[in-house]
C-alpha cells in the first residue's frame, strides 16, 4: 500500500510554514499542498473541525491532522531522524533551532511592517543575527570542525538555520561575511541532495514574499 | 554521589520561568534558585558565556546550561517521563503544549502593558481562552472520561494547562464556568501530591507579577 502524501494547508508563501516545507525536502518526503486564498476557505477548515485552534499552518500526515509549527516540525524531525542520537544531542538541537526560530520570526513578520518600519528592522534583523545568533553558531562549527550543527549528522538544527540563513542574505546579502564557519556551512548543507533540489527552480519553495503574498495574509486573517 | 539540584537563573517573579518551576515541582525535583536582580547580574551571566543566546530563562541541569524555555520544559519533560509513550502521544502532547503557551503567553506579557491596555487586554484573553483553547480541552476530557489529557497519565500538557488555568483565574475568577471538565480537571490535578504542595503557601511558586517586578524585569532588561 501506498503511504498518502502529507498535504499542508496553508497560503501560497512562506510565512510559518515554509520551515515545514524545508525539513519534508530535505527529509525526501514529497507532499502536496492546499493553497488557502479566501477567508471563506479558511472559515470552511475552521467549520469542519479540521483545525485544533482555528489556526493554520496545519498539517495532514499519516492519519492526524497537526497543528502549531514547532509541533509539525518536531513530530517529522522525529520521525526522519532528524533529532539526534540520545536525550542530550536532541536537547542541543532543540536549543538551536528555539534561537533560531525567535530569529526566523523577525523574518516573517517582517512583510507586515508598516513601510517606515521595515528599513529599521532590517537593521534590527541584522544585529541580532551577527552579535546574538551566528556567533553561537560559528562558535560550535569552529570548535568541532564537522559539517553539521550537532552529532556529526543532519537534523532540524542544520536545515532551520540554513533557511534562515538563506532567508537573511535575501535581505542583507553580506550577513555571513564576519563567519567563515558559517559560510562554509551554508555552501555544504545546500549541497546535500535533497536540499540542492529543494533550492532548484520548481521546487515547492516559496518565493520572498511580495504585496500580493501580503494582500492574500490579510484578506484571509484579518476579521 | 547525590545529584546536584537544578539551578534555575531568573529575577524573582514568575515570567517565562514559571513554567519551569511547575514541571520540575510536578516531578517531585527539587532546585534552587539565582534570582537576578540588577543588570550587572545578567551582564556577567553574559560576559561568562553562561548563556547561550544572551538570554534568560537559564537552568544549570545534569551538566548543562539550558535556555529557551520551551528547551527547558521539552528536557525536563522527557527526563520525568511527562512527554507520552510513543511519538503519537508525545505529538498531541506538544501541540497541546504550544496551543497552551500561546494563551500563556499573553498573561506573561500583560503586566509590561500600557495601563490603558491591560483592562482591554484581559478581554482578549479570556475571549481567546474561551473561544479558542479551553473548548478543545474540554472537549478531549469529556472525549475519554479520564483524568489526564493523554494517554491516562500526568504529562507536561497537563501541568502547563493548570498554570494556565490558574494564572487566568487570578485575572477573571469564573473563566471556567462553561467548563465544567476543566474544573474537574483543575481539581484532580491541583491534588496530584507534589502539585498540591507547589499550590501550598512556603513553596517556590511566584506570586502574580506586581510593580516591583515589573520594575525590576525593566531595570535589568531595558537597553
Amino acid at each position: 500500500m501506498m503511504a498518502t502524501k502529507p498535504k499542508l494547508h496553508y497560503p501560497n508563501g512562506r510565512g510559518r510554514m515554509e520551515s515545514v516545507r524545508w525539513v519534508l525536502a530535505a527529509a525526501g518526503v514529497e507532499f502536496d499542498e492546499d493553497f488557502l486564498e479566501t477567508k471563506e476557505q479558511l472559515q470552511k477548515l475552521q467549520d469542519g473541525n479540521h483545525l485544533l485552534f482555528q489556526q493554520v499552518p496545519m498539517v495532514e500526515i499519516d492519519g492526524m491532522k497537526l497543528v502549531q509549527t514547532r509541533s509539525i516540525l518536531h513530530y517529522i524531525a522525529d520521525k526522519h531522524h532528524l533529532f539526534g542520537k540520545d536525550l542530550k544531542e536532541r536537547t542541543l538541537i532543540d536549543m538551536y533551532v528555539e534561537g533560531t526560530l525567535d530569529l526566523l520570526e523577525l523574518i516573517i513578520m517582517h512583510p507586515f511592517l508598516k513601510p517606515d518600519d521595515q528599513q529599521k528592522e532590517v537593521v534590527n534583523m541584522a544585529q541580532k543575527a551577527i552579535i546574538r545568533y551566528f556567533p553561537v553558531f560559528e562558535k560550535v562549527l569552529r570548535g568541532h570542525g564537522q559539517r553539521f550543527l550537532v552529532g556529526n549528522q543532519l537534523s532540524l538544527a542544520d536545515i532551520i538555520l540554513l533557511q534562515t540563513i538563506l532567508a537573511l542574505e535575501e535581505k542583507i546579502p553580506n550577513i555571513l561575511s564576519a563567519f567563515p564557519h558559517l559560510q562554509e556551512f551554508t555552501v555544504k548543507i545546500s549541497n546535500i541532495p535533497t536540499i540542492k533540489k529543494f533550492l532548484e527552480p520548481g521546487s515547492k519553495r516559496k518565493p520572498p514574499p511580495d504585496d500580493i503574498y501580503v494582500r492574500t495574509v490579510y484578506n484571509i486573517f484579518m476579521p
